[in-house]
């Protein structure tokens, strides 16, 4: 059973605590790196001991948040999870805190109350947000570099300021952190302005290989095995790519085909516009997500699996 | 000689006069129409007549702006331009208006001054924040339609707060500008997050016959008349096309070559990293712009006219 609490009651735990483990989720991105770089930050500068955890090694492209992470140079005393929705989320080598979060501070709406505190912001479109209100309630100062960190989850979770999740409260918090040194052109062109070479192969690959279905209003695009091993394309790369057909004029269901570890297995990334729900979708397939992001694992050949899914698109555009 | 004025004295000036034609600079963006529809709305709602000109139809995109165009229902009094910053951005049809515009508001430091009263901001990324500011002086509600229309010029001037140009006060106004009704999900999808069936081609072919010179730090894109007449796209299709490859890894100078209407000429869009002048690419061919974006006019056959160009790049480069 997890206690909810409000910002003010986070910070109190947070100023009476000592010898602290930040967690963040698996596969790591800017708003559970930033959120929990900054909370660091601010807990060392009031001469705090505390670190940062995480399942997978911390991508070069976050270096400049300077996160220090645990080594086992301290006995941990208190454990608080940042934008992790889940102990699933915490990854295998994280697992064995899955009973010991003490704090968790997050703004995922599934958020299944694993802690044994639990600061919820659903309504928030980055943890950082929240994370910037608890690190005001607790009394500190919000240095440059606490604000580039914070600066990173905001951006990053809200596409620039672009998702429909972005409110008035997310530009007033990008106003503030901008005034208090955040470095709004560096950071923009590291997420937004710039294309790793390999994203630009996998998207030329894209444009050359899509292929659309009824009236044009699907477009489904196969990674095979043998692309991949060419491109050898980062995780990210793809989650990118799968969005993208969904936004060309006309297309109402976007699907992205990619293999699994295991022969002869598939996972499908399906993206709508606003008439169509992707979660059904998926769910037919026995997977789910959201209306307009869902996904599913298939088992079967390519063949099998592009018709499978199709036909389901096909049940959902001409019924 | 103009007078330059701040935003009370505008908005005095606007508050005294009736039957204002407001004009809008030639191939209208979303700041220049966003923020003369929000002046036209306001001063109608004052009770005043008033209507907006521009040298080309309004795109349908625009079609939500409701601007009222100007079709000789009044006799004018006073003319307004908004983010014109000189009189040969109004265009064949509106260059009868260049020694009669009694007040401009603008934003680009470029302004050179043609009008009675100068409503200057050049450290604004648009119009649309400085017209914000006019109507507040002007003790004017801002309704949500009026927000549609302002937010419209902030977002697509700043590439959705993205540009370098974006500041603390872009975010607060923004932020107002949702509180008071604009429509933030709508006007990001439209122009944001939705790409036209001949952008996509336009993008296809870029991907597949863009050229890498000097160790892939220089990428070239020569659109010839033939693709031009199969693609069909529009102008805004292809100036968003420029500024692609420079934000591929590694690119430092970005050329796109495409015809001129007459045979034998070619102009040349230079975008540049922060390592490269695209000004002084283009200077050397005899044309100019701004240190990141920068362009020319050559004649020759297409051949000749890359060998020109690669040989600017390379100098500067290889230097």
């Amino acid at each position: 059973m997890t206690t909810k609490i409000d910002v003010n009651e986070a910070a109190e735990l947070l100023l009476a605590k000592d010898n602290i483990l930040i967690l963040c989720h698996k596969n790591p991105d800017g708003d559970t790196l930033g959120s929990a770089a900054a909370l660091c930050c601010v807990l060392r500068l009031l001469g705090k001991t505390a670190a940062v955890a995480c399942h997978n090694t911390i991508p070069a492209k976050y270096e400049y948040l300077n996160i220090p992470v645990y080594n086992d140079e301290f006995e941990v005393e208190y454990v608080v999870s940042v934008d992790v929705a889940g102990v699933n989320l915490l990854g295998e080598t994280m697992a064995h805190y899955a009973h010991k979060v003490d704090l968790c501070i997050d703004h995922h709406e599934s958020n299944n109350g694993y802690s044994n505190y639990l600061c919820l912001k659903e309504d928030y479109p980055a943890a950082a947000q929240l994370m910037y209100e608890v690190i005001l309630a607790m009394g500190c100062e919000i240095t440059p570099h606490v604000a580039d960190c914070l600066y990173t989850g905001l951006i990053t979770d809200t596409g620039c300021f672009k998702y429909s999740s972005t409110t008035p409260l997310t530009h007033v918090v990008g106003a503030r952190l901008m005034e208090l040194g955040a470095q709004h052109t560096m950071l923009v062109e590291k997420f937004f302005m710039s294309k790793t070479a390999k994203a630009v192969k996998l998207e030329k690959f894209m444009l050359n290989n899509l292929e659309y279905y009824f009236d044009d209003r699907c477009a489904l695009l196969a990674l095979t095995r043998d692309v991949i091993l060419d491109i050898k394309p980062e995780p990210t790369d793809i989650d990118g790519l799968s969005a993208m057909p969904r936004n060309f004029e006309g297309v109402d269901v976007s699907i992205l085909i990619r293999p699994l570890r295991e022969e002869g297995a598939y996972k499908l990334s399906i993206r709508t516009g606003e008439t169509v729900s992707a979660n059904e979708i998926a769910a037919a397939l026995g997977g789910g997500g959201h209306v307009r992001a869902a996904g599913c694992e298939v088992i079967g050949s390519l063949d099998s699996v592009k018709k499978a899914i199709l036909k389901e698109v096909e049940n959902i555009l001409c019924r």
